[in-house]
């Protein structure tokens, strides 16, 4: 079913009014999850709601808690969100950011105690908005192999990048392994196999059936069993396919969070009292370098030519960005999916809370 | 044949100097390339010396120009290379970048009118070896073919990123392509075929055969003939395995090196007059965040965690720098390896420099 967006934002406003959250937390990260299923990333929309509110039941989440600044310099932030849902530290760091690179051409923040923070795009499309050059990162929950690996350590690791353009913003926003695992989640809620080398079993061998590797990833992720296998790094199953290059993209995330936080390391986050997510953010001004006007206009010439190079009969070259602004614009008339199941969260969530669920378009 | 490292560095400052570089530029050139070699990336060793003399006698290399400022801020650096050797401003960059970041906690820095720079890595473990985390890019010539295309666009584009840690730093370095074109080079040279699926020819069909392939690739970086195909992104062959991401990566590096410089994207380097590259570093102390000893310690028992994780049998674990570090400990001792073709190379030039070439060890 489709409901609107305008209707899932107040729905979602008043089910985190319920749960104890501030009327401003509340409505960011009612924005975070509305726009992320606005631009058709639905694994990272309102379809994680029912795993919110269980993070709250466990005291994973404490809704009522205030960001902390642990350390502040000209070009730098140290926060612990406290426990409090990632959105609500990150969006404070970014705002913080955008002002210190006004300032001095160059910030970053550093975010402990967190939890997860919806898309990473959200936050590097706040400094694209202001003209800068946006970076966020996180952790997660362990669900990646190494490279040879045959049980899983590192977390899928998201990394945003955002450069300013017309008609909208270069945005990079994705996981660092191979795929995120709420691709292999919806895969799994549809019955469909995996389509490629993205999950494996504790022999390092590819598994194929998506409900499978859901399983499988829940108690990788979730628990402290451990079961072998999980999700391949960028590069996918073969060392000579260069799977150590996506090993390192997601390393490097792994250090400027949860090392650099000195918090939890995903290997770590499925352990009891460990449930902490770290973040990363960096803006910079590019005016420290040209006009922005006219990098614009150079970046945007690059991505139009590379739409229109040769390419295989029947495909496409997108840029990144490029889907995820015409399912905006789409879905802000047509309105948001909202698959089955989580229409029947929805309905759980909406009868204990006392809040009416969307109806459908 | 394998030569001392020592005669290494001595005949390549007497060839530098002849060239017209100064005793500091040629002494810094030989270095990059001598801790290349050392290293085992032979592909960015002393096999380098016939093309950097090659692009002397045409002026694309310009060896006694000086580095020009054309920017300074408290925490950043506009640099115009000159058309000098990209090693000279990179350094110099790098350099001051350290003092930056030391005073201000972040700094970073842009390059244009720049050529060939080595490797990434000697530059973001300078930062390293001062405590700094580090980064570092360029951009190349046009060597890589976006998702679907059938034609190349891309740079091979270079990343690295240093962190501290004991007993040595964390070193990721690399193309953001699935591999660099020095990979295929090398397997053209000894008549291997391709191992993996690491280029296309004009249909997008997987190419094994490395001497075509590097046959291709030499057209397509060095003309403006236009035969298509490439190198594939991070990902390989198909969509459906995330090479797209890749391809961000890639589009990252061209936005923070060619489009930020406002010099040549990597896809205009082959054209006359546009031989220019672009560099990016970045520089952060880790000590607005936490104690340096401690940060390395929770960094080091990561890695020896993921050292250590249960693996297909027959294989190991390595952490990006693992491999490099040893050779460097053996080639050291042993002596650095100059393939048959390279020797002969170092002949010619020895004999036009009038620079006796080191004996074989």
């Amino acid at each position: 079913m489709r409901i609107s967006s305008s209707a899932e934002k107040t729905f979602l406003e008043k089910v985190f009014a319920v749960d104890g959250f501030s009327k401003h937390d509340g409505a960011l990260l009612a924005d975070t999850l509305v726009d992320a299923d606005l631009r058709g990333i639905s694994s990272h929309g309102i379809q994680r709601l029912a795993w919110y509110t269980r993070m709250i039941k466990e005291h994973i989440i404490e809704p009522q808690n205030k960001v902390k600044v642990l350390k502040e310099t000209p070009t730098s932030l140290l926060l612990d969100a406290n426990k409090n849902m990632g959105q609500i530290a990150s969006a404070f760091a970014m705002n913080s950011l955008i002002k210190k690179t006004k300032q001095l051409g160059v910030s970053l923040a550093v975010i402990r105690n967190s939890n997860h923070f919806g898309t990473a795009g959200y936050y590097a499309r706040l400094a694209a908005k202001q003209g800068l050059i946006g970076i966020a990162l996180t952790n997660t929950r362990p669900l990646v192999v190494p490279t040879n690996a045959t049980e899983a350590f590192l977390g899928s690791n998201a990394f945003a990048f955002t450069f300013p353009a017309d008609p909208h913003p270069f945005v990079f926003d994705g996981a660092t392994s191979i795929v995120s695992s709420g691709k292999i989640q919806v895969l799994a809620k549809n019955n469909k196999p995996i389509p490629g080398d993205w999950a494996v079993d504790d022999h390092r061998h590819v598994v194929s059936d998506a409900q499978k590797v859901e399983d499988n990833l829940a108690k990788v992720a979730f628990t402290e069993e451990e079961p072998g296998g999980g999700v391949l790094t960028l590069g996918g199953l073969l060392e000579q396919n260069s799977n150590y290059k996506g090993f390192g993209n997601s390393l490097v995330v792994e250090l400027l969070t949860g090392i650099l936080a000195q918090g939890s390391i995903s290997a770590d986050t499925n352990k009891p009292g460990h449930h902490d997510f770290s973040q990363f953010f960096l803006t910079i001004n590019p005016g420290l370098f040209g006009n922005l006007a006219d990098l614009e206009k150079r970046a945007e010439k690059m991505f139009d030519r590379i739409r229109h190079l040769k390419r295989v009969p029947g495909t496409t070259i997108m840029i990144p960005g490029d889907r995820e602004y015409r399912h905006y614009d789409e879905n802000l008339k047509q309105g948001v999916v909202i698959d089955d199941k989580t229409a029947k969260e929805l309905e759980t969530i909406g009868k204990d809370s006392h809040v009416e669920v969307p109806n459908p378009l």
